[in-house]
């Protein structure tokens, strides 16, 4: 997906909603239980529920790693049953040297439908050029991210300069705002104000809303550009709002709580 | 593997070598392309031919993961056909907040039969803690990698204190030698001695050696400790020495130069 379809889509249905799909097997109502493949149709119901409520699905590849070869299939049906309306965004943290960060780009752009990895910055430049195969792919590189250990090596540095800085600064040599994005955690929004400045254009991948204690409304405050310019991500407080047979219903009541709050910011746009 | 058991390897085999699975479907001879799981034939033949010349292999997650579903069984299979009598490398270069790592942990040490995974630092310590799940299974943390982007990051700091000093320092006081080693490259032999005053005791994955240009003598005379301390590896160098139905035999001759040049330098200790 393409960067000004993003944008339309964010303006059109007024949400920069994402919707975290790390479904557990072990958090699954029962009555999917017996179902061959209960993910996928966890999955499935969650975004059926959903599709008119968020600009994009991410599904985090853990989760589905975990179940072996099988999640695999379940991750591959995933994107395809998403389709191509929704930015869909492997939440895979990948990285490596070229010609591995090559294969990785085929993994999840190629032999998979996805449209956008998340990718750690650790290993420089060529880990990260190999997902930039043109424009409509991305890369989301991690930047400063929302877990407490966030603060043990990206914020090293000096006084001037920190990790998190360098890697946004360094990283918008590599690619444009048609095919970079950062993450940023939602836990300190006076940081989001601050790595505004750093990359006006980019979008950001915003976790941390909801479970992990980040809030909407100063997220939205301090991280919106002119395109809105963030993709504000909700899994847990989304997707196991019931545990019960009505999880889909009450995903969309969650979710649609988030839209309308959305709604109003970028009426401030 | 524990630590003790791997050292006794090494010292029995005389020996230090890993094996870099990083099987490209592409580069498979010809005749094995017809047969159901190619790339599990290759790693079978390749493992065969060389079991008694090294102590590590070390599959490259990506080269799986970009033949989807298949690809992953092939990553299962293939760790259990390494067995217990090596270590079993996922280089996977992992990384993510706690609940998440916990699920690569079991996708890796549980799911399938791996002792070690290869770790991302940028997320910190809940991003690392969660596959430190006991004896025997270790986190490979990236410190100092062999590609052109590691000047990037990963020399990120002031002159006396680089970003991936402070990721060995800080690492350590999170697991001992007995379930951490740290992945150094072998292209810059000087980092290696530096590295080591740094951590004495851990053992150290070493990747660019051969394709890469890193000197096998010069990392051993700068890297060793008294239990050895190192694993070097080698892929492309030893699993494509031939292309033809030869490929296992060249690959045990390929194996076998650098076990013996192995075998002079632990004489030395």
């Amino acid at each position: 997906m393409r960067r000004q379809q993003l944008i339309s889509e964010i303006f059109r249905k007024r949400t920069y909603l994402c919707i975290g799909l790390d479904t557990d097997p072990e958090k699954l109502p029962e009555h999917l239980r017996d179902l061959e493949d209960p993910v996928f149709e966890f999955n499935k119901q969650i975004i059926d529920a959903t599709r008119d409520l968020c600009v994009a699905y991410k599904p985090n590849t853990a989760f589905y790693e975990a179940l072996g070869a099988r999640g695999w299939e379940t991750l591959e049906k995933t994107a395809r049953y998403i389709g191509s309306e929704h930015l869909r965004i492997a939440d895979a943290k990948r990285g490596d040297i070229g010609n591995t960060s090559e294969r990785y780009a085929q993994a999840f752009f190629r032999t998979m439908e996805y449209d956008a990895v998340t990718v750690a910055p650790y290993m420089g430049e060529d880990s990260v050029k190999p997902f930039l195969i043109g424009e409509g792919k991305w890369v989301i590189l991690l930047a400063h991210t929302s877990n407490p250990g966030s603060a043990d090596f990206q914020l090293f540095g000096t006084a001037e300069r920190k990790l998190f800085e360098e890697v946004i600064v360094r990283s918008q040599k590599w690619a444009s705002a048609d095919q970079l994005m950062f993450v940023v955690g939602a836990t300190r929004a006076d940081r989001i104000r601050e790595i505004r400045q750093l990359a006006p254009e980019h979008f950001f991948l915003v976790p941390g809303v909801g479970a992990q204690g980040g809030s909407l409304e100063e997220v939205s405050r301090q991280g919106m550009n002119k395109d809105c310019g963030l993709l504000v991500n909700s899994s847990r407080s989304i997707i196991y709002a019931s545990g019960g047979k009505d999880f889909a219903e009450a995903a969309r009541v969650e979710a649609q709580k988030l839209q309308r709050e959305m709604d109003q910011y970028l009426s401030l746009l």
